[in-house]
C-alpha cells in the first residue's frame, strides 16, 4: 500500500517569541521542518510527502528549498483553523493508500514510532503513537481539582496513521475544530489503536523546547 | 513562619543504566542534588533542608558534601517506597512551619514556583504547583481508550508546600503507597490548591532527561 506523510505547519511562531516561524527555526543549520522530513524517509525510503503551509510561509519556503529535492514537494496551503489545514492536505492525498498526519514541528519521531504506526493503520484502520505520563496529573472541575490515576492516561503525538478513505471521510462529515486527527476519526465513530510512541519525539512550541530539541539531536 | 525544604532522595538510579544514583550525576560539574538544593535558597535565603536519602547513598553524600556548607544539612533514611521516606523525613519537621516536599531530581524550580507555593501553603494550607499539557490526551478504560479535554488536566510537579501540622497528620494516618503527598493530603479530607508551576522544571528520570536538564541549565 502506497505510504504518505502528511506534515502540517500551522502557526505563526508568535508563542516563540521571534518572527521566523517555528518550523524554519534550524537545529545544527537544517531547518526543523526538514529533519521532520527526514525523520519519515529514515522509516520508508519510499515515503511520498506533502506540506500543508501557510500561504505567508510558501515563499520562504521556496527559497529554503530552492534546488535541493525538498523542493519538488506538493504544497497544500493551510487554513485559520489546524482542522482547516488538514482537511487541505487530505484532497490531496489519494484514497486507498495510508496517511500518516504530522506535526512540522516534531522532527524526533523515531522509525520504529513511524513504522508501528504505519503497520497498524494498514491493518487495523488506524495507529496514534502515545507515551505514558511520568509525573502526576490532576484533573479540573467547577471549583477546585482530583487526583487521577496516571497509569490510565497516555500522551498522544504524531504521526497519527490512518487508512486514507477512513480520515477523509472523517473530515468530510466533521466541522468542529478538534486538538488531533485521532478525535475527529473517534468522533466519526471509529475505535483508536495505540502503538509505542517515543519520548523524544516532543513538538516544539515555545522557546525553551527549542533548547531541548537541539540538546536531543546531540544525542 | 519558618520555612523547611523536605528533599526526597528515592530509588537507586537503575532506570538511567547507570550505577550512580541520579540525585548525584553531575551538571556543568555540580551534582543534580546541589542544584535542587540552590534553587531553594535562591527563593528564600533563610529556608531549611532536610534530605531523604536511601541509606546506601549516604556515603557517597558525606563524601560529597565533606568540607562543604551542604555536609550540615540534617539527613533522614529513606524507606522502600516513596512514601515512607517521606513519612521518615517528616520526623525531622517541626509543627507550626511550613515544608515544601520536593524531588532530589527536579533541579529546576524557578525562584516563582518555590515562593507561589510556600505562600499558598502559608495562606490556605497548602500549595502545589501545576503546569498545562501542551500535547493531547488519552483516557484508558477496559479494552480501548478515549479523547480527554486536556485543558481539563494539569501536571503535578513540586515543591508541594504544605503546613508541617497538616501534612504531619495526614501522613500518620494514611498507609496506602501515592505518586504525591497532595494526593495524601486529599485522602486526608482536605481541598488541594493549585499554584503555577514552569516548564523547565522536570523531573530527570531518564538518561533523555539528563540531556534536556543540561540544555535547559544552558539558557
Amino acid at each position: 500500500v502506497e505510504k504518505y506523510a502528511l506534515i502540517v505547519a500551522g502557526g505563526k511562531g508568535k508563542r516563540m517569541g521571534q518572527s521566523v516561524p517555528k518550523q524554519f527555526l534550524l537545529l545544527e543549520g537544517k531547518p526543523i521542518l526538514f529533519h521532520t522530513i527526514d525523520s519519515f524517509k529514515r522509516a520508508f525510503s519510499d515515503i511520498k510527502l506533502v506540506i500543508v503551509l501557510p500561504k505567508d510561509h510558501v515563499d520562504r519556503w521556496k527559497s529554503l528549498t530552492a534546488g535541493s529535492e525538498y523542493s519538488t514537494i506538493p504544497l497544500a496551503l493551510g487554513g485559520a483553523e489546524r482542522t482547516d489545514s488538514v482537511r487541505s492536505g487530505l484532497k490531496l492525498i489519494p484514497e486507498g493508500t495510508l496517511v500518516g498526519i504530522h506535526d512540522a514541528v516534531r522532527p524526533f519521531a523515531s522509525v520504529s514510532t513511524i513504522q508501528n504506526a504505519y503497520s497498524e493503520a494498514e491493518a487495523r484502520g488506524n495507529g496514534i503513537p502515545v507515551i505514558e505520563l511520568t509525573e502526576s496529573i490532576r484533573q479540573l472541575d467547577s471549583t477546585h481539582s482530583k487526583a487521577v490515576d496516571r497509569s490510565k492516561y497516555r500522551i498522544v503525538q504524531t504521526p497519527q496513521c490512518f487508512q486514507s478513505d477512513l480520515i477523509k471521510k472523517a473530515y468530510q462529515e466533521f466541522t468542529d475544530n478538534q486538538t488531533d486527527d485521532a478525535s475527529v476519526l473517534e468522533a466519526y465513530g471509529e475505535k483508536i489503536n495505540l502503538v509505542d510512541g517515543n519520548k523524544e519525539n516532543i513538538k516544539i512550541t515555545q522557546k525553551e523546547d527549542l533548547k531541548i530539541a537541539e540538546a536531543l539531536l546531540k544525542k
